[in-house]
């Protein structure tokens, strides 16, 4: 299997930490596509995936599925050991719904904010900008953090009792946070307490090993 | 099951079509929550789904479920037989991969042209408009048309050869679409015939005959 991505991207490391979590890195070939050139915006790309959003998953027959939770769906069933995206027709349930929830009001917005009210990738990439959009998603996302802290009061993983697809949106939002330097509220301890959690997992510290032989490389 | 929702809003309408295909809807109680006088902005509301959005889901022992992709994930796990969401791990991918898709391209595409650049639920309602995004969400809708009209001229099905959760968010579009007066464009000539055939499903019809049923108990 291929996967299309930049290294660093947020988007990109929900992918790569599924991939850790369910032991399928080793048969992943990635193929770089320059988030800082707009390769992702160009046709050749786009012919791959309409959206042009990173990463995009080739299998070997040359099928394509884009979008995290698509990709994330796709692998958490290779196995008969769905981890990542639910055993019942409750878990599954929920953990779609807080996915989805973990991006329209944390991960999405915060990249409405980066590429429409900061410099983002650049003029060259960036060829709209609706800057009071962007901020009003800025606001968005601190108001998701709060609640995503208040979810994190009551239960030790966000979709409920077990890490999953949903966790791994939510720290997604935090990557992208912490990229466009967006900090999370001293009050969320919460969200804090669960941030430092996850990060002691192997898939996080493979993703993070990931991201610093990628800098390493581009110095 | 308790289903939160408004009779004839597009969204709701992903649900009750769902329903329909999986012959669950003489399972559910409906819950009127009136979208024309925001009321699913109001504290009660949010305190059930975060994100202020219809339809939503109530089991029987309380658990909430929001996010039309999330409920259908989970009425199509509760037999063995998921006709909606998949059934192999490349029939997962794809379908969810395409709904995201219908969902940005097309569905949300529409959502915010109308919150933001017509009146959408009135001035009670919309607090905040962005009138600029709003047509370019517009602009983007009608780019989606003619990106389904393209796969719907090489498959028979959105997300491939069958019926799935993929066509309902397209349909969704299109309810929606009609709702705003945003016609299809004339040389959308594949997506205007799935759309005619899609109409002939019983789920459809079910659906149809439900808001005309609302809508002679508001005259």
């Amino acid at each position: 299997m291929k996967i299309h991505d930049w290294y660093n991207g947020p988007y990109p490391a929900r992918v790569r930490i599924a991939l850790a979590e369910k032991s399928l890195l080793s048969r992943i070939e990635f193929v770089s596509v320059n988030l800082w050139t707009g390769e992702h915006k160009q046709a050749e790309f786009l012919r791959l995936n309409y959206s042009g959003t990173l990463p995009l998953l080739e299998l070997q027959d040359g099928t394509l599925i884009a979008e995290c939770t698509a990709i994330t769906q796709y692998l958490d069933s290779l196995d008969d050991n769905p981890t990542l995206t639910g055993r019942t027709p409750v878990e599954k349930g929920l953990i779609h719904m807080m996915t989805k929830r973990a991006e329209i009001e944390f991960l999405d917005a915060v990249s409405v904010y980066f590429h429409h009210a900061t410099p983002g990738l650049g003029p060259e990439v960036e060829l709209y900008q609706n800057a009071e959009w962007g901020l009003r998603m800025r606001d968005k996302a601190v108001r998701g953090m709060h609640y995503f802290d208040n979810v994190l009061r009551d239960q030790p993983y966000v979709a409920g009792e077990h890490f999953s697809m949903a966790d791994i949106a939510v720290l997604g939002g935090m990557i992208f946070a912490a990229l466009v330097e967006l900090p999370v509220p001293d009050e969320c301890v919460a969200l804090k307490a669960w941030h430092a959690r996850v990060q002691e997992r192997p898939s996080v510290q493979q993703w993070r090993a990931m991201v610093a032989q990628g800098d390493a490389q581009r110095r």
